[in-house]
């Protein structure tokens, strides 16, 4: 048997089943990072990413500039997800002998743009030759142990939310696919940079840990479709989301007009947006509202958790269930 | 200009150069491993290795298991030169769609195999498709703040000392490019295994840092004479190594022999032995001595370090003086 017949999540599991915590984990791998005993009161958070040329990008169609912001913001984006204040990077790059010294130059500027901006310190790391552009950040946190956002931890009647507007990367990339398309240059621009040049939502997660109001959080980097049945699944719990509340953003209204596809797929499937999905209780509402009023933060409710046995749906404008189905992209085996 | 026309060393020296260190870092890059500030009295130990297929190691000529196994040693053995006690790891696959799923169990077999042996738990990673093979493990580990061995720390009289015996690896590399090579299978056994399954100096890290005795410690990932070199500069003096006084594997000693090579070669120049190279004061020799045989550590003293306007040398059984020079491996430049 070979991965391309078992797929993404097999692998991730075998490797779960085996691990045995010989040490002080408080969160193990499968939420967005993993969480360890850090100086009192304080839990260290890690993570990791590796962005292979040819998988996760085209060399011919990002800068290297956009490249280096994209590695950090990913890994930036986890950090948030769990609330946390991100700290420490290991950067580990391969890259091919013919590569120009200004495009690696451009790569730490886009790098460094992000870690500066967030005041994380690139400490270390490993630079080697390879045929193809690989890159590996790891990133290390800090969160306070009673207000770490998990993804497990959803109640039943909890509300589901997310930050921002959705869709936005998921327009980019059908873009780069449509080259040919024809759009004013505002909203070509507009995805393209949400797309290459996604904003890790740090200081929100920030606010949703402090605010301890927060039940269940991810950053939606699978598509929110994949990213609502973990947070529901991990938490024992079902979900249903209302079609016509999910927050398209208008630009991508527009692509998927001349694409001639349907806008709510780009939002629900597309991934790589890095806005936060997060989960509260109702009675939290307003408060919940007053906080994001006073720290510039917009979110939208657009959905519920709901019992286990309800399971997993998705309820359209007039009212039609259908089963909720994680869509986003599993790596070896395609959409 | 291309990379390969500025060489490993300047491309790490461009990130050292962008590093402001916002944060709490004690050792920033350059050593084997960063470290930050940890709980009270403690340092946490940062470092990664990537492993690049085609350029770390050749698909046909390594099983899985022992790839597994040499991606978390060489990370261990980086903890190890910093005197610290292994966590943490975080797992970067980039893995080809064909791999069969029994490779990959092999795989995991062998990292685990190590993981457990120094109580490592693996806490998160990214798994995802890749043309060639791609591994990334990054790894946490924590020290003593008042015990952790630098680099950068020996002193004029130091005595310059290696663990074990050297130039294993080289050989077995040698071996692998000349499999025609006509020697004893025990000989071969010993060498391929010591180049596929090197042993990370994890207990005499910690032995060495305990002693309290050790002034600068680096492992041997990158040659012999590259390490020496690297401990005198960062710590602003010179050193001479005496060649006779390298202590060479009798294994390597044959297959230097049926090469016609210099075994002084294959161990001052060959690099990845993960020996430890450590300095410390004459006076304390006796001391470390016995610890050393109460530990069941065995080490030979090579060297001495003298004042920085001295230079570097390497004197040979005759007397006769010659520049030391890193001959280690440079990526992007080959040898």
């Amino acid at each position: 048997m070979h991965l391309r017949d078992v797929g993404e999540v097999q692998v991730i599991e075998s490797i779960r089943q085996r691990s045995r915590y010989l040490n002080d984990v408080v969160i193990p791998i499968g939420d967005d990072a993993a969480a360890v005993s850090w100086k009192k009161g304080w839990l260290q958070l890690l993570t990791t990413d590796l962005l292979v040329e040819g998988v996760h990008f085209l060399r011919e169609r990002i800068s290297m500039k956009d490249l280096g912001y994209k590695s950090m913001a990913v890994n930036l984006s986890d950090i948030a997800a769990m609330g946390g204040i991100p700290r420490y990077a290991l950067v580990s790059l391969g890259l091919p002998e013919d590569l120009k010294t200004s495009e690696l130059s451009e790569f730490y500027n886009g790098m460094y743009e992000l870690a500066d901006a967030y005041c994380v310190d690139i400490v270390g790391g490993d630079v080697t030759t390879s045929p193809i552009i690989v890159i590996n950040i790891a990133l290390m946190g800090e969160v306070e142990s009673n207000l770490v956002l998990r993804q497990d931890q959803a109640r039943v009647g909890d509300l589901v939310a997310v930050t921002g507007e959705l869709g936005g990367s998921a327009a980019g990339l059908a873009l780069l696919l449509n080259p040919q398309l024809c759009l004013p240059l505002e909203i070509r621009d507009r995805v393209l940079a949400l797309h290459d040049r996604p904003h890790p939502r740090v200081h929100q997660g920030r606010v949703f840990a402090r605010s301890g109001m927060v039940t269940a959080a991810k950053d939606i980097s699978d598509g929110l479709s994949k990213e609502v049945l973990t947070i529901a699944r991990s938490s024992h719990q079902g979900a249903v989301i209302w079609t016509d509340h999910i927050p398209i953003l208008d630009e991508t209204r527009q692509v998927a007009a001349r694409l001639n596809i349907d806008p709510v797929n780009l939002a629900i499937n597309g991934g790589e947006d890095y806005e936060l999905l997060f989960t509260f209780s109702p009675t939290n509402l307003p408060h919940l509202q007053s906080i994001a009023i006073q720290e510039n933060i917009s979110f939208t409710i657009l959905g519920e958790i709901v019992p286990e046995q309800f399971g997993y749906h998705i309820i359209d404008s007039k009212g039609i269930r259908q089963p909720l189905k994680a869509k986003g992209y599993n790596h070896f085996q395609g959409e």
